[in-house]
């Protein structure tokens, strides 16, 4: 078991890493409930059909009494009509601003259910459980909620912290390959913006072979180094761009395949595989990054190749785009970052750059 | 001219009385713009009609270029299928995080604008310029955001504070006398909870024969008394209720004429009459104080009288209702207020009474 705390002023908060969702986890959980209130649980049906059962039943043990909202899995989910749909239900529960709501499920639900709570009677108590790899290692921390409208994914949001995070790695054990490998792609991003160490790691890491104790520690290295951008910037507006190494590129991606194509976590593996290779021919990143990088990427099935030069007007269409260029986040060498502006000319010209030469 | 500092850290923020939206006042509006980004000016058909022309080149010619959404008049405005619609405008325009959203109209524009405006992109800059009284004293303090669902008034909304305010007491003259006294009924709450001067000074004020500086004095007081109970208490968690004189039974009465019969102003004046009342019998409220609230309300045709028993329901539903009662603001005399758990059980009899005795 391990703790991590975020440590933001008044909303600061715990992140909690154990196996299974039972027992002291589960207690720490509720202390975070007022038990006289509403509590409303939103899941899907995946999620709800693997774990519902059990998760529930530990919860009512240990004297919380809620209402699940169960709606489908996907990221179509993540659309008004699903919130409105969560909005109606928190008002026939009668939810007043003493209510909690619990996110049970991966990035979509807890994006839309911390939406939820960051916006019903403005505000209500809000409890994150996230049960994929990505959502644990990503989402936990930074207090990002979002739903999509169709002009673009994550429009429309809010800054909003949980009250607790409960983590249990033993989910991953129930997790198709292909999520755990792009939870895997978020957790190398992390080791190469900022920890070396960790990076390192992450090359005799092997996932068919993961002892418990191992991936806990991966886990919290990983919510760890994001623990510690987020908190000198909890609003994104400076530091915390770092994050973003390989997600101009990886967004890019997202919304030209209509996020079908590839998942979050292979589309920013791709965009950390351009970003270096074009830092390395700006002069900006050491030579040699690039390679390391598709080779750890390699050992999650992760080094995929794409077509650069279309990614230019989806691009120019990300919410964090400016007037003439966008910031790019690129890498120094394993573990150093550093933030470049780029105009849209020059970037049309490095990404034919980069399509021509990669080989 | 007069500004009003309001002290809230980082989110601090000025409102600025003048009349006319020309000059100096645009001026200081255009200081809070992003020139080279995408500004959006919210507004709705009838303030659009009346003051958009003259609005709008003023801003020009202060070099500001914008696009206006413009929407039918009315409370039903403050839903989902137009949120969705200034959502998908504010897509179209392409506006990323460093856009300005500008509020021109009244309370249900400033709600809408501004929850837009706390969630696009998890939120742009938000300038306020109110046009109608109420919202001038009660919305312009306070950074409360919201639209109504189905099951209820101002059920989703974030707390969101503006950059800047700009109001004009000239466009009062434009005001429905009905509108004008919705206003009044604010102002004259601000006086009862905080205020004996405000109040006194209320009593020698005549709509008819106001003179400019006097109305410019009396918004310039509100929005004060209103300012240091938001700064004590940003997120309505503690002394902010005491704002709350008269909207517990306020709130109810709007709710059971289906926001039709009256409007918020008319149903707070009505809330107020039955607290003071309320408070006398239970022996918190000094004797005469429901007489002289009543002899305020009636210079402004605000001395209605209604049913006090049949809005328990509606107090139930109330979001700030809690578990088997609710949190009543009482006068103990003009200017003091005392916050009082009242059971619904209680309730019910203190209702019934009122109906009884209330000549």
């Amino acid at each position: 078991m391990r703790t991590l705390h975020i440590p933001l002023g008044e909303r600061s908060y715990e992140i909690r890493i154990e196996q299974g969702l039972t027992g002291s986890q589960v207690e720490r959980i509720c202390e975070h409930i007022e038990p006289s209130a509403v509590t409303a649980l939103i899941s899907d049906e995946n999620v709800w059909r693997l774990h519902g059962e059990s998760f529930g039943s530990a919860l009512k043990s240990a004297g919380v009494s809620f209402t699940e909202i169960v709606l489908p899995a996907g990221e179509n989910t993540k659309r008004f009509p699903y919130l409105e749909r969560v909005y109606k239900s928190l008002a026939d529960m009668r939810m007043g601003r003493d209510g909690t709501i619990i996110a049970f499920g991966g990035g979509v639900i807890g994006d839309l259910a911390g939406f939820a709570a960051a916006t019903w009677t403005r505000g209500v108590r809000y409890i994150q459980v996230p049960t994929s790899l990505l959502a644990q290692v990503d989402s936990s921390v930074g207090g990002k909620t979002a739903v999509d409208i169709e002009g673009g994914k994550n429009m429309v949001g809010a800054f909003y912290q949980p009250a607790f995070v409960a983590i249990d790695p033993d989910v991953e054990s129930t997790l198709p390959i292909r999520e755990i490998r792009a939870g895997m792609a978020e957790i190398i991003k992390c080791g190469a913006i900022a920890s070396e160490k960790l990076f390192d790691k992450l090359r005799d890491f092997r996932l068919d072979k993961v002892h418990e104790d191992e991936f806990e520690d991966i886990l919290y290295s990983g919510c760890k180094i994001k623990r510690n951008v987020v908190a000198a910037d909890e609003h994104d507006k400076g530091v915390r761009l770092i994050l973003n190494f390989g997600h101009t590129f990886g967004h890019a991606l997202e919304a030209k395949y209509g996020f079908e194509k590839y998942n979050h976590g292979e589309a920013v593996a791709i965009g950390m595989r351009m970003a270096s290779r074009m830092g390395e021919s700006m002069g900006i990143t050491q030579k040699g990054t690039a390679k390391a990088i598709d080779e750890l990427l390699a050992r999650y099935s992760l080094d995929i190749r794409e077509d650069a030069s279309s990614l230019l007007p989806f691009i120019k269409s990300d919410k964090k785009s400016e007037k003439g260029g966008v910031k790019l986040v690129l890498l120094t060498q394993i573990g150093q970052t550093e933030i470049f502006f780029i105009s849209y000319e020059e970037l049309e010209s490095r990404l034919a750059e980069l399509d021509s030469t990669w080989q």
